[in-house]
């Protein structure tokens, strides 16, 4: 592994608690860069930062790769990899049919040659990481307009991520914000394009519990699958090709079928997403008065169409589960937040914080004079949010909701971006991404489902005819206001486009924009009209991070001379380290919830109606008690889920969970219902993440399912 | 205290399990003759048997009492009795009106003058018992039929009972039947007639989480009140009278504030109402299948049209609160039993042990030859009750939700037993309850609201008219078939009545049969039409109750041969003591609920929105900490509720709970959802009942409204 060494100033920012204060809190994404000096013996981990990351040789790092957005380990010399059912998900539906149901019977290979093609999955794997903040914000200039700063700035990440790959011919380049508008950090990753679906459990183990039981706690649920990388034949990356071999990677992950107990210490790497911790109290205020209500609404009713439809037809739900899953999982999330920042009073709490900043500010005002307007300046940027939001939101989810829209909007945007030059287009139209961005299209279009999308452009109409007016968006008023049923001129747009069809889209996805113009599908035309409107909104959007970016630098210098230490980077979707013990909670008076389930639990749950069905070889496993070799030595029972005090978030999901001594013993899947605050705050008392223990794991795959090849080759 | 000693029949077949096994489980509603057998050292209690009941002196024993169908304790030497707020709610309810809404408001009695009337409330104290089993039994005569068996039992219990209150002038005598068909015994009472309203927290603490809570853990529910029984100046028991003093009892609880933590002893004294622990498995089949999925619907259903109609108007609410609680109440209860009754198999596992009771009957044929169809024999009974079930449960509902059917029925069998000797009377009849039964009937009347009746008849008629008819009921026939609209049926019958109307209910209630058949009021005469019918099924009901009555004792007999020990008599209405601990308990699988909650958790769930709503100075007082001395001492907060593991039922409503010492620490008010089955089953690991906690009662009497005389009264 090369390791590209300098002294970053994000690294200076990151002046650890653990240095001074005790290590009784367990909150920290931590990145890679820290492992020196977070204390790892301290907490309870006994391998030394270079064993979990090493600059000049092999180390847990390697084992560890991002599987599309989720995380997942090698746990085999052969490229196999384990990550959660709900990460695969997509590859097992794409797989399904009606006739073929790979969702609800489950999958496996029996061999190589039987493993499934998992389309647009990538698999990376961190290899180095650069500071260069100095490279990114010298482009910014004082004179520039915010929009110009926005555009500087991404044009410069854009250069250097090009430049790296064209250093490293195969490799992924990607330059990460650290602080907003402070720290930009390139990292290099091996990029490999040949995924393969090699196990999947049927997914009444895989999402046992459902919707129920997502992001909840006690969980009973098999949130695993296995998958495989391949590369050409010579060991490059390379796209799917029957000849390609499995990737070797440096180093997989041993795993201990040992298991956990209460009171272990644990450890996860992983790639968590995105939090949005060292945001302000304004932020805060926009989120729970106008962005979360939102989408829990357009959401929710988004799912219930889709269950409707469904309901009626199995390869009708099978083409919606991937997107009602995963807007469900954001539905439920979003909910968890709405009653978690109201509960801790986030905003309050924020606003006193802010408050004392203020006040240390004004107090030294010819030294600090020039942060004076920094908190005000960014809450105006909020309030502005504020009062757009519900158009815009609105507007927004008009060009997702319904899929022929979206289908437009990407062929419009593609055909005017790829007229560019490369390094000034938006991201997916780039050389290096427009392959992937155009195979999820038309993977998008094969779920297309055509009354389904009737009612959802005929629900985003309705909802905007409701809201208020800010300004004139003249092709939308035409429709809404043109005194004919919405019903009606959806069910016509959805009748007469041709944009569910495959072979249209690719035929389209050749065309130039003047080329678009001239087709006459109803859906495309009314797109190429609406377009300049959602361009506007870019723009807006442009603008407005432009002005964070300056601001919320601003913030970070000031709050570095208030407070000295304690300050880490939001997560980005690097890779952090977090480490917590398996441990309880308890949500409210009188209830504690203790960390470990077993098979037991899952017989208790199991009703035999959707989502607590037990397929019969699990159910007839549990009742003669053929747990192998994978029984709890104290509970006597195959262990299901566990549950520990780290700090994840979504991109967690599927990061191994991993033991003091560097073994893995579980894979992270879920947050219980309070900690879904996480992403603003994190609270020891019920910050709690969830996994599926590798015993139930191993169980499944060999004793229930019989793969015993596949346990082999993971115990090897 | 006067105790007649007998050796009785029933004390022999108490072999109870403590005398030979451990004491693992707390199951057991002992009798107070048990005392000196069950080992209350090794349960922890250190009081002898003599100090809890003693023949020759005062003992706890004199400190509780019976009201009405609860339980409550003397807590001062003026007879002031603690309680549950749901024992006193009919008071409550009674004494309010839209303007003085005691319910909402709570009520403070700031001296004695101020104490308000609890119409038809009577109070109890247990003074003695006596073996009666012989002088009942030995009326029953093998030619009887089981209908003329049940009368002539009925009659023996009624002429013990005269003969009992003619030479203890004053007292109250009951004959309980403790095992079915096998053992009966007389218990006198002290019986006061004039008991007063003194302290009630508003409902919003009284009965904080609603329906939503009850029958739930963790509670944060302030379940008690305060009455005062009174007598006559001359100490006797009395109706009321203004002249009237507080009742003085020979012994009054000591209140300790000091309070209890988890893993202490407990003890309570209660008057638990019914169990069915000995009977069959046929008659789980009967409660499963139809009994309690019956009485969930018809409950459900009356609880929201009296919901809606109280939604709209304040003082209609008020009127329904007693019934539509208490309705809650029970179909909660019946809810949690089905589920309970399925996930413990009880049917199977009593099949079980009677198919190993038949098999022990059929090898000793010779022995044992006349007990072979006792369990067929008892099966047979409630399949003729399963058949006939739906009919005769929802014929008993008609004559009860529409409360003018309900009146009118009161009415024509008061008219017709009325003219029969004293001792062949229906026991609510009998001159010794029948001011009891006419005061209640016009307390009902009073609370009677038009539509709500008309809904009710409406609903019971179409439901009616859906059960499969077994036997053909002209009256009922004629109305249901007649074509007309059945809302027009009961528009007509609920406006034309005259029912409604306490003082033409006054009027009527001189009346005789022959009178009563010449008043032209319309429910009047229907019902006049309907009761022989409800006659046929009393017969019915008494025929059966023959037949079990005699099959049971046999039963017991047997199972006396085949297990030596182990028969507790199920739980009816007699003073019982059980014995458990302050213990947590796991529900499902990683959920343990802890046993105690504090104001923190109240706050926690205190949204402002009904069920969830905590007066403001209960609010104020918990966030200025003014805990006054009732702080838990480990938890540094005023604790609410706790939980411990005896054995209840209904009717322990308001028992003391009782600490090793003897000394009052609660008060009951509730068992835990999964608790519900107890009625039918106990079992240690999730049989649990919920009391609160005294600290948080004076804590609410004293330091947030300031009632301190009460509770000097109450700590003296």
């Amino acid at each position: 592994m090369r390791m590209v060494k300098t002294m970053a100033m994000w690294l200076v920012l990151l002046l650890i608690v653990s240095i001074s204060g005790p290590l009784s809190a367990d909150e920290g994404m931590f990145p890679i860069s820290e492992l020196g000096k977070i204390g790892l013996a301290k907490r309870g981990i006994e391998l030394k930062p270079e064993e979990i990351f090493n600059a000049d040789g092999t180390s847990l790092v390697d084992g560890i790769c991002r599987v599309n957005g989720c995380t997942g380990s090698f746990v085999s010399a052969d490229g196999l990899i384990i990550t959660n059912h709900h990460c695969a998900f997509d590859a097992i539906q794409k797989g399904s049919t009606a006739q073929r149901d790979l969702l609800t019977d489950g999958f496996i290979a029996a061999k190589r040659g039987d493993e499934i093609r998992a389309p647009n999955y990538t698999v990376r794997i961190t290899e180095s990481y650069t500071d260069v903040s100095s490279e990114v914000l010298s482009v910014a200039k004082p004179e520039m307009t915010f929009l110009e700063r926005t555009k500087a700035l991404d044009r410069r990440r854009k250069e250097l991520e090009l430049a790296a790959e064209k250093d490293n011919p195969g490799m992924r380049a990607e330059v990460a914000e650290m602080f907003v508008g402070k720290t930009y950090v390139l990292f290099l990753y091996t990029y490999l394009k040949d995924v393969r679906l090699v196990f999947a459990p049927p997914v009444s183990i895989g999402a046992f519990g459902g919707e129920l039981d997502n992001w909840e706690w006690p969980r009973h649920t098999g949130d695993f699958s296995l998958m495989r990388a391949y590369t050409a034949p010579d060991g490059k990356s390379a796209e799917y090709a029957p000849e390609n071999i499995p990737y070797r990677p440096k180093r997989f992950l041993k795993v201990q079928s040992a298991g956990i107990d209460e009171g272990d210490t644990v450890f996860l790497l992983g790639y968590p997403g995105r939090t949005v911790r060292n945001r302000t109290a304004s932020f805060v205020r926009y989120e729970q008065n106008v962005r979360l209500p939102t989408i829990v609404e357009l959401y929710s009713w988004q799912i219930q169409e889709m269950e409707r439809a469904g309901a009626k037809d199995r390869s009708v739900a099978i083409k919606h589960a991937t997107r009602s899953k995963s807007l469900a999982n954001v539905e439920k999330r979003s909910r968890g937040q709405l009653i978690g920042l109201k509960k801790a009073d986030t905003e309050v709490q924020r606003l006193a914080r802010e408050a004392d900043l203020q006040a240390f500010i004004n107090s030294r005002s010819a030294e600090l004079g020039k942060y004076k307007d920094v908190l005000p300046s960014i809450g105006a940027v909020y309030e502005e949010m504020t009062i757009r939001g519900p158009l815009e939101l609105h507007l927004r989810e008009l060009r997702t909701a319904p899929r022929l829209l979206s289908f437009a909007f990407t062929l419009v945007d593609a055909a005017t971006e790829r007229a560019k030059p490369d390094v000034e287009r938006e991201a997916p139209y780039m050389d290096r991404n427009l392959s992937q961005t155009t195979q999820q299209l038309l993977l998008d279009v094969g779920d297309w489902h055509g009354p389904t999308d009737q009612r959802m452009l005929s629900g985003m109409l309705q909802r905007l005819k409701r809201i208020p007016e800010h300004e004139e968006i003249e092709p939308l008023s035409r429709v809404i206001k043109s005194g004919d049923s919405i019903d009606g001129i959806a069910a016509t747009l959805v009748s007469k486009s041709r944009l569910g069809d495959p072979a249209f889209v690719q035929e389209c996805l050749k065309r130039s924009i003047t080329e678009l113009k001239a087709t006459d599908d109803p859906a495309l035309q009314w797109m190429i009209d609406l377009y300049p409107h959602f361009l506007k909104l870019r723009e807006k959007e442009k603008e407005r991070e432009g002005k964070l970016n300056q601001l919320y630098g601003d913030l970070i210098e000031v709050q570095q001379l208030r407070e000295s230490s304690g300050f880490l980077p939001d997560a980005n979707g690097t890779l952090r380290l977090t480490v917590g013990k398996v441990e309880a909670y308890s949500p409210v008076d009188a209830i504690v919830k203790t960390p470990i389930t077993t098979v037991d639990g899952l017989l208790e749950k199991t009703t035999g109606v959707d989502p607590f069905i037990t397929p019969t070889p699990v159910l007839k496993a549990i009742q003669e008690k053929r747990y192998g070799p994978f029984a709890h030595p104290r509970l006597g029972k195959v262990p299901v889920a566990f549950l520990y005090s780290t700090d994840t978030t979504g991109g967690n999901s599927g990061s191994p969970v991993i033991n003091a001594r560097g073994e893995l013993i579980g894979v992270n899947f879920d947050r219980t219902f309070e900690a879904t605050i996480n992403d603003f705050a994190w609270d020891r008392r019920y910050s709690r993440s969830i996994g599926v223990d590798i015993r139930f794991v191993l169980w499944i795959i060999s004793e229930v399912y019989g793969a015993k090849s596949l346990t082999e080759e993971m115990l090897r």
